[in-house]
């Protein structure tokens, strides 16, 4: 079967293109997506315990493409890496609020220190490389009004939020000073195969999915909250756009998705697809409650305006993949 | 001579304070009038070369206060000395643009890294103690609207900019998340006795006060732009009054001064007062250029609003004591 079209067209054909975070959820995805394309494809990841990434994600693709188990702060072993790449997928990071809050400094080291390093070895080594980076709607915390926008005030409410703030800073830094090809996209909710399903450091959604596939019940905090969600090969698309596309060097833009829905509909629509699983409804924990933001939904017509992006696959088509995917494989991921 | 009033009134007697960077510019006049308040007063600073601390900025007071020559960073010997702290100010930071730039790793230690050791130490060690920290205009970049309030969107232009702006995020965070008691104040161009005029690391107008006193062109790139400046005293009293009032928790207030100057103006100012200097107008280079910020002047009325704090020192007699404080004393400082 051919690979469908995409909107980025033929850019990818021989192309040197490396993805960091590569064996996560995202970064796999996309990975797997480029080799399709015809992209000469460099994984990097640290396969830091919990951070995401798993070998699992790759699983076939592994003669397809090259893999370098190396953290991004290793200047030296980067700047190899890097000479000759053309684009840089930058998805490495840790994602989990509450670990942010718990162990602020190694938060620090994934979601900061080892982006300056990145960024350090591509002005110095591939200054014609094109950046995107994987920023994030946490940025902006709790939500003023809504759809947010990209002008809404930024409030991160975990330190998680504030260094995924200041990476993305970073990247429009380095176009701003040193005219390096960057883009970054603020990401909503992302969910499909090759999320992290043990336990919900990457997406609640992630872990209802499991629960569901083993007849549990979900957990649902609240549940009135209303989100958007991206599947995951719309957000591969999206990068991919963004990168192809001449009009948005040095831009950030947020990245939505179909319309928003409340959790507790989201957890009954997962139910019903997954034939299993009940729903438990349960006040937010204190530790959570501090860092919960509320509904979100995100204003994204000025990304969908510079490259044409739309989502294509509505959540009930997402979900019915990926509770595809993960009754074929959930020993692998949990 | 009894000591000038202040808003804060009798606060600081009798209560245990930490200044980080106190043998810095800000720090140490801080730590002096802290003295002279009747504060039990332990000055922590590592003196890191360039960063701007310097013994002599507490000549005399050696025996009236503790020093102790430690990085924040320094985790467990952190921990010790903010145990039984009534006030922390956090002024301990590394401040030059250019070198965050060329080396920003140094910066993210100094700015960020740093600062959330001493956040952690006072949540687990102090967590009845106030902090308050010195950020800066830097984290809003390129202004969009002058005067520049509170609300207008953070754009940091160089490294350094992300860091403050990180820090400054982490101690609202931790007022928010752990109600440790905490306040931010964005300085904009401070000076006085104890600025640093070895260089332009700290402010252009040390350097320019150098260069008078030794009778050597000033060097003003530029020269149209406009700043406003706060001198050092009235910044200590802002310090002072910011923690003192019950109002400011959590808070993030913009400290301006005196009506907004061209820089030019300032340079003949000076030069008159100093009896000396030449002005040498120049090209901005260009990796100034790429970081400049063309005019900045803030809109402070917030916190005069809730601290009823005004500027007292106006720029020519802040230039004066300025000037007779190294014509005394430049040989300690270059």
């Amino acid at each position: 079967m051919p690979p469908a079209e995409s909107l980025a067209g033929d850019y990818y054909r021989g192309k040197q293109v490396m993805v960091t975070g590569g064996l996560g959820f995202i970064g796999s995805n996309l990975a797997r997506r480029l080799v399709e394309l015809g992209a000469a494809v460099v994984v990097v990841d640290a396969l830091i315990p919990n951070f995401g990434g798993n070998r699992e994600n790759l699983a076939g693709f592994e003669d397809r493409l090259k893999i370098h188990i190396v953290n991004l702060s290793e200047a030296k072993i980067l700047a190899a890496l890097v000479t000759g790449i053309d684009v840089v997928f930058n998805l490495a990071g840790q994602v989990s609020h509450l670990d942010s809050m718990s162990d602020p400094l190694t938060d620090l080291e994934a979601n900061a220190r080892a982006q300056i390093v990145l960024l350090e070895a591509c002005r110095q080594f591939a200054p014609q490389a094109r950046v995107a980076f994987a920023s994030t709607r946490q940025i902006y915390g709790k939500p003023a009004y809504w759809p947010v926008d990209e002008r809404h005030p930024l409030h991160p409410v975990d330190v998680n939020g504030i260094h995924k703030m200041a990476a993305e800073a970073y990247h429009t830094l380095y176009h701003e000073v040193y005219g390096l090809w960057t883009v970054s996209l603020r990401l909503t909710n992302t969910y499909g195969p090759r999320m992290r399903v043990m336990d919900a450091r990457q997406t609640f959604l992630g872990l209802w999915l499991r629960r569901a596939l083993e007849d549990q019940p979900l957990e649902v905090w609240g549940g009135g909250q209303q989100r958007d969600l991206t599947y995951v090969d719309d957000v591969v698309e999206a990068f991919l756009c963004a990168v192809a596309n001449p009009r948005t060097a040095g831009g950030v833009y947020n990245l939505g998705g179909c319309p928003p829905v409340r959790l507790t509909e989201l957890a009954q629509t997962l139910i019903g697809i997954a034939g299993g699983g009940t729903i438990l409804t349960k006040e937010f924990p204190a530790a959570r409650k501090r860092i919960d933001i509320g509904d979100y939904y995100a204003d994204d017509r000025r990304f969908r305006a510079a490259t044409g992006w739309a989502p294509k696959v509505m959540l009930a088509e997402g979900l019915e993949r990926s509770v595809a995917y993960y009754r074929e494989r959930l020993g692998a991921y949990v």
